[in-house]
């Protein structure tokens, strides 16, 4: 097949990026603007200029290989992130930006036709661990956040993303466009592992809600309070949680507390008091809003019937993103046509991807994570599925720059 | 009425108590074998010798004042305790025995006739605040441990219960046994205050299991790991919590879940550990046996049903104890003699009865705490209604006395 890449190559580079920012201790630290980070860049870098591309670099130090077309234009871009979170694994963000790299190199250097230019971009500080939010360096590309407020986006110990940008000599001049956007990436969640399945055909990114909750009753002897005179908080959790679980399940949706506190927290002490999180997420519009509104009903229907006060603060959100169908039926296809078993999924989790879907035509292809499991060092795919789903990336690429 | 006790002298002995132990900070504590708990010894053998009574202390410190009777035996014994647990109220156990006091004073000064011996009893280290098991005078005045072993308490600074009873000069050396106990106390719940009643004639001490529980399930990506995929022990727990919950509430039982500990505890990660305690308490033996059985199968089947793995560690049990039904119908036949509102109930928490009732007949009456508060400042009930429950303990002696 024509678009077939040197996976070896891919491999190598997938590996060699992989020893970067690795701590003391073996733990892979990568965070965003870090000095690991700029190692990564470097590499990538001298990468994107021995493959012949152009180098470009932004004013948030999103860096691009760019590969001229036949015709002038915004370049086709294929894009992920190469900043990690904290103890991570070697292949969220890497297999996209590398495999749009391995791309370009073999486009260039079989010269394979096409009209539109082609771009490869790593995009600044996509996990958020360092500094928030997350998706920044695409989210100043597509104009959603100034730059000016992403260079004073300030992480823990004070330092801001301009200065560190400065520090590591990532602060660019150069400024560009997409007229596609394409994005691969690991799955991050078990379905194609657990289903066998070998490439995900992505149909856009879960939207999401999250609030504090914290229910307040009234703590009590636990020998002398019997049941139907307490004002328990965490029965009311327990409801809350049993209810929300279900109704999620029923809508294809996710529902999660994964923090609680407990007060006083002794054994003979009914509770007084219960903070937990909630996190919703939805690939589904209709489906998120009517479990949004659903939520914050059982929030305060589980309060009312526990007889406990509640407090509840919403502390994030985000609409569903729902990729353009000619572009997931494009991702099809070639899965298709490679012979590669495929499913259609949502992401759960996101991406740079979101913050093109809404503007240019956009797709995402997953390949299976091991055990579902990422953001930790536990995080693998097979190589041999990385390099397949790079050659669908690059059959995409061709098909969108010849359109 | 000729059992009329002297309501002012009473409330005065209690108010009097009440401020011994207290901190600079404002706080009563006056945990057994204390400074403050000799202080509040020397104030109660004080009194008893002023009442005309004989005070005898023996090897364990429990004091009594004793009222000899027309005839030789074991005395009838009102008794409780003076000691606290940190940052008490004034009612906990001062109450049971100033009102054996004041009823002794009473029948001593008026000459009411009695066959029998009377005492009232303070029993070393109710509490179990300083130095465990709690109840620990009263199991060795019964039997139930040996005085060598309660000697060899310590607290958590490393001392014994033995040095700190010589320490303060409450080693004694007289020896008494009981032919029948009485214990007036505060309700420490909220039952009797809630349906506004006067007097709790006391059925018999609860029975309790205590577990410690962790779940382990898998932590994962809250976005993008499907319900249907989920291993989360927090639903176990929830499932777990609400099951036994209703299935305690059936039986009159009190179900507790009061310490709760969520790993790796983070907002858009789903729980991978979750470790808690349950406190499970009866009246009813009947009962007990069934929800610690039933209990023990519902740990496991909640696990099952979420997929998780179970570890489960019994920390606690005590059988019910029952008091003899002619002494609860003589405490109730004494309330409604005086005309006071009253209703049978089993006492939910530990008390010094619980070691006398196998052993000989054994009552206990109670008065309401008003919004159920106990173990605390607030702590607070009707003086009134305290001197009533005093007259009750005193109907109650006299006629033990002269059976």
């Amino acid at each position: 097949m024509e678009n077939r890449l040197n996976h070896a190559r891919l491999v190598s580079s997938l590996e060699k990026l992989g020893t970067i920012g690795i701590r003391e201790d073996g733990k892979r630290y990568r965070l965003a603007l870090s000095d690991g980070d700029k190692q990564a860049r470097d590499l990538l870098c001298g990468w994107i200029k021995d493959a012949g591309l152009e180098l470009k670099i932004d004013a948030i130090g999103n860096i691009f290989g760019l590969l001229p077309g036949t015709e002038n234009g915004d370049p086709v871009i294929a894009g992920s992130h190469i900043d990690t979170v904290p103890n991570a694994g070697m292949f969220d963000g890497c297999v996209g930006v590398l495999s749009g790299l391995e791309a370009l190199r073999t486009i260039a250097e079989k010269k394979l036709p096409h009209r539109r230019p082609l771009a490869v971009a790593a995009w600044t500080n996509e996990e958020g661990s360092r500094f928030l939010p997350g998706v920044l360096g695409s989210s100043v590309f597509v104009g959603d956040v100034t730059l000016e407020k992403a260079l004073a986006a300030r992480d823990f110990s004070g330092m801001t993303a301009g200065a560190e940008l400065n520090r590591i000599g990532y602060a660019g001049t150069d400024t560009l466009k997409a007229c596609a956007y394409l994005e691969f990436h690991v799955e991050q969640g078990p379905f194609l592992d657990a289903e066998k399945i070998e490439i995900g055909v992505v149909i856009g990114i879960t939207g999401l809600s999250r609030w504090d909750v914290t229910y307040k009753g009234e703590a009590n002897h636990a020998g002398t309070t019997p049941m139907n005179l307490r004002h328990d908080p965490l029965i009311a959790a327990s409801k809350l949680h049993l209810a929300m679980s279900a109704a999620a399940a029923e809508k294809n949706a996710v529902f999660t507390i994964g923090h609680m506190e407990v007060a006083p927290g002794a054994v003979n002490v009914v509770p007084g008091t219960v903070f937990f999180t909630i996190d919703l997420r939805s690939q589904d519009r209709t489906v998120l809003d009517e479990l949004h509104a659903r939520c914050e009903a059982e929030i305060r229907r589980c309060a009312r019937e526990v007889g406990v006060e509640v407090e509840c603060v919403p502390t994030d959100h985000a609409d569903p993103v729902s990729f353009a169908p000619r572009m997931i039926e494009k991702v099809e296809r070639f899965a298709n046509l490679r012979g590669l078993s495929n499913r259609r999924m949502g992401s759960g989790a996101g991406h740079d991807a979101q913050v093109f879907a809404p503007r240019v035509p956009t797709a995402m292809i997953f390949v299976p994570s091991i055990g579902g499991k990422s953001h930790c060092p536990e995080e693998l795919s097979d190589m041999k599925l990385v390099c397949q789903g790079a050659e669908i990336l690059t059959d995409c690429l061709l098909e969108l720059a010849n359109e």
